[in-house]
C-alpha cells in the first residue's frame, strides 16, 4: 500500500491502480501545499500514460471536489441542471441554451470558464455586453438562479481550488491532454454547483480535442460514471465538430448570432445542436415526456420569444444593458472590416475550427496567454460554411479587426489556409452522433 | 521545433526526437533555475516512458557535463582510466582495483559516490578507514593521481552541477530507473573526471537494477556509446550479481575483506571480478598486449604485495591510518556478533541481495535516508554463499551489530528470509557473462 508521494507515483508510473484513499491524500497534500508541485507534475505525466480505472477517476474527482466549497441548491424549487461542452470553435451554444431552458422551468445553475489558446469562453462572450458581470457572489448567483432561473458566472476560489492549482500545473507540464485529469477536473467543478443533472455536448472531429468517435465515447463514459456515480442524472451527446458552430467567431459576433436565434434565425447547424442540449435537459429536469416533447418546448421557446425575453432577463440580473438584447446595435463593433476572397470555384470541403480560432486569437478575440486582454468586437464572420458553392472571388469570410489585430496580410494567409475548396460538396453528416443516456 | 520547456515536453511526451540544441537549452534553464523542477520531472517521466535516441542521450550528458568544470588532467602522462559500476551488494571492487591499477602504471583518478538504499558507496567504505579524508579539493586530488597514481574522492560541487540537481529530483519523483537519464548521470561525472577510458561494470541479475541481460546490454550500450561519441575509450563487462559480491557487506567489513583480497586470499568471486575489471583497464591504458597478460600482471601485482603496498599510500596519502591496513584490528570493531543458523539441510540455491543490502542498513551500515549517518562497523558476513552446502542448525551468516541496529529477532527473520536452500546445489554460472568492447 502507496503511503509517500514517491511511492504513489511509483505505483502508477508502474502501472498499478491506486487505492481512493491514497488518492485522496494525494490530492489534499497537494492543495494544502504539502505535497510539492514537482511531485505532482510527475504523478499527472504517469497518469497520462497509464491512465485511471473508473473507480480512481472518480476518487480524483470526489478529492478535487471535497477540497472546496459544495453548493447546496435544494432549497430552490425545481430541477437544477447545467451543460458542459468539451470546447470548440464558435461554441455559443450555452448562451442561448440557458435562457431558452429557464423559459421551459429547468434552473440552470451555470459556472463556466474563459478561453484559452484556439476555443473561446462562455465569459468573454457574456462580458462583450456592456456591463454584464461574471464575478457574482455565491449568494448572489443562489438567487438568480432562483428568481431568474438561470445564472452565468466564473469558477469561484472556493469551489474545487485543487482542480485550480492542477490545472493550472497541467497547463505547463503537457499533462492536460489524458481523460481522467479531464474529466476529475470537469466534474469536480460540476459537482461543485449543486446540480441534479448534467447534460454533456463531447466534440468530435478534426477541430476537436477528441478527434475519433471512440475517443470522444471514452470521455463521455468517464464523465457520465462519475456524474452517476455521485448521484446525479447525465445525457450525453457527441456532436461533430469540423467546422466552426454557427458562423460567428469572436465575442460580440457570437452574441449577435444568439440574438438571431432567439429571434427565430441563425445558422442552421448552432440551431440544431442548441435545440438538442436544451431539450436533453428538459428531458432531465423530467419537464418533457419525450425527446419529442421537449424539442417542441424548446422551439416554441424561440418562436414565441419567451427565450431572447429570458436572455434580457439575465442580462439584467447580471449588470448588463439589456437594451443591446433588443438592439444589437449597441454591442462593441470593431472599426475595420474586411473579406478574405475564395481562390478558386467549387464547394467548401472543410474548415479547419482550430485555425481559425487561432486567427480569431490573433485579431484579439482570445488570449494566447492567461494574463492577455481581450478585444469583445474582434472576430470572423464565416460567409461559406461546409457544403456551400463558392465562385472564384466571392468572399469566404469577413474579418472584425480592432486596434491589436495581426496585419491584414498574414491573417488573410491564415484564413485561406483554413478554408479546403473542392470540385464537389462532401456528403453532409449528422450533427449529433450519439447519444449517451 | 520546440522552444518552450512546455513544447519540449510535449514533444516528448508526444515521441518525438529533441533536438540538440533544444536539450542543451532545457538542462541549462534548469541548472540556472529558469526552469522549474515541476516542469523538469515532468520532462523526466515523460523520458522515462519514451525514451531517448542514442544523439538525445548524448546531447543530454554533454549539457550536464558543461553545466560544471571539466577535469584536464592531460599534464599528468600516462594513460588516465576510472571504473564505473552500477552497483551491486558487497560491491568493494575498487578498493582493491585502483591500487592494483596504479601498481601496474595507469592512473586512476576515481570519483564515487555514497550509499543509499540497498547498496553501499565506495566513499563509505573508505571512510571505515580511521583519519580517511574523501573531499580532498581538486589540485590535491590532480597532485595524489600524479604521485600516488590513484586518488578516490566525492563528487565537488563544481562537477556536473546539473547531475546533482537532477538526480536529487529523480529520486523523489520516480524517473530514477530510465536508461538514457542513468546513461547521462553517469557519463557526465565521469566525463569530467579527465579519464582518457573508462570500464563500466554492468550488473545483472536479481541483486541488480538491470535484471535481465538485454536490460544490461542496453544499458552498456547506452554508457558505451556516450563515452565513445566523446572521443574516450571504453570496455563494459556485464557481471553476474545474483548474490552479495564476496563475503562481507558492511564498510568495515569490506575493507577487512579487500585487505584479504591484496594479501592473496579473499573469496573467489570477488577475487575474478577484481582482477578482470583491473586487467580491462590495463588493456585500455595499453598497459598490457592482450588479456591474458593484463591478468597476469593484475596477479602478480596481488602476489608480490604491490597492490596492498598502493593501497596503504592511497590511505595515508589521504589521511588514513595506513597502519590499520597491515594490522586490520586497528578498523572499527562491532561490540556485538551473533549467527543465523540455517533453517534446514541443504545447498545454496540464492541469496536475495536487495534483502542482504537492506538488512545491512537496519543495522546502520547504510543509509535509509540521505541524512542517516553510518556505523562503520556494522555489517554482515556471509557464510555459506550460493553453491555451497549446509547442515540444519549450522551459520548461514555472521552479523555485526552496533547502538543502532535493528533487533535480533526482526534481523534473524529477514536474514532467513534472504536465503534460498535447496536439496540440490544449482548449476554454477559465469561471472562474467559478456563484455562489450
Amino acid at each position: 500500500m502507496p503511503r509517500s508521494p514517491y511511492e504513489i507515483i511509483h505505483a502508477k508510473r508502474d502501472g498499478a491502480v491506486l487505492a481512493p484513499e491514497d488518492i485522496a491524500w494525494l490530492v489534499d497534500g497537494f492543495t494544502r501545499g504539502a505535497i510539492p508541485d514537482y511531485q505532482m507534475s510527475a504523478f499527472c505525466m504517469a497518469v497520462f500514460f497509464r491512465g485511471m480505472e473508473p473507480a480512481e477517476t472518480r476518487a480524483l474527482t470526489e478529492a478535487m471536489l471535497l477540497s472546496g466549497e459544495v453548493l447546496d441548491l435544494s432549497d430552490i424549487p425545481g430541477a437544477k441542471i447545467d451543460k458542459h461542452s468539451t470546447g470548440g470553435v464558435g461554441d455559443k451554444v450555452s448562451l442561448a441554451l440557458a435562457p431558452l431552458a429557464a423559459a421551459c422551468g429547468v434552473k440552470v445553475p451555470m459556472i463556466s470558464g474563459r478561453g484559452l489558446g484556439h476555443t473561446g469562453g462562455t465569459l468573454d462572450k457574456l462580458e462583450a455586453i456592456p456591463g454584464f458581470r461574471v464575478d457574482l457572489p455565491i449568494d448572489r448567483f443562489r438567487a438568480l438562479v432562483r428568481e431568474v432561473g438561470a445564472c452565468l458566472i466564473g469558477q469561484t476560489a472556493r469551489l474545487a481550488p485543487a482542480d485550480k492549482k492542477l490545472y493550472a500545473l497541467r497547463d505547463v507540464t503537457a499533462t492536460v491532454e489524458s481523460i481522467p485529469l479531464i474529466s476529475a477536473s470537469i466534474m469536480s467543478k460540476k459537482l461543485a454547483e449543486g446540480i441534479d443533472g448534467l447534460v454533456l455536448d463531447v466534440k468530435v472531429g478534426a477541430g476537436a480535442f477528441m478527434k475519433t468517435l471512440p475517443d470522444a465515447r471514452a470521455l463521455a463514459d468517464s464523465l457520465a460514471g462519475i456524474g452517476r456515480a455521485m448521484g446525479k442524472k447525465v445525457t450525453a451527446l457527441l456532436t461533430a465538430m469540423d467546422e466552426p458552430l454557427g458562423r460567428a467567431v469572436g465575442n460580440a459576433l457570437e452574441v449577435v448570432e444568439t440574438i438571431d436565434l432567439l429571434r427565430g434565425g441563425g445558422p442552421a447547424d448552432l440551431r440544431t445542436v442548441t435545440v438538442e442540449l436544451t431539450a436533453e435537459m428538459l428531458l432531465l429536469a423530467g419537464a418533457a415526456a419525450d425527446p419529442a416533447g421537449a424539442r417542441a418546448q424548446v422551439e416554441a421557446a424561440i418562436r414565441d420569444g419567451r427565450g431572447l425575453a429570458r436572455l434580457a432577463e439575465i442580462v439584467r440580473a447580471q449588470g448588463g444593458d439589456a437594451e443591446a438584447i433588443r438592439d444589437p446595435e449597441r454591442l462593441p463593433r470593431a472599426p475595420g472590416r474586411y473579406e478574405v476572397a475564395a481562390p478558386a470555384s467549387g464547394f467548401v470541403a472543410g474548415i479547419d475550427g482550430e485555425a481559425v480560432g487561432l486567427a480569431a486569437v490573433a485579431l484579439g478575440a482570445g488570449r494566447a496567454r492567461v494574463e492577455d486582454r481581450i478585444d469583445p468586437a474582434a472576430g470572423i464572420e464565416v460567409l461559406k460554411k461546409v457544403g456551400e458553392p463558392v465562385e472564384r472571388g466571392e468572399p469566404l469570410c469577413r474579418v472584425h479587426e480592432g486596434p491589436r489585430s495581426e496585419p491584414r496580410a498574414a491573417m488573410a494567409a491564415r484564413l485561406l489556409s483554413a478554408w479546403r475548396i473542392a470540385e464537389r460538396a462532401p456528403a453532409p453528416g449528422p450533427l449529433v452522433l450519439e447519444r449517451l443516456a
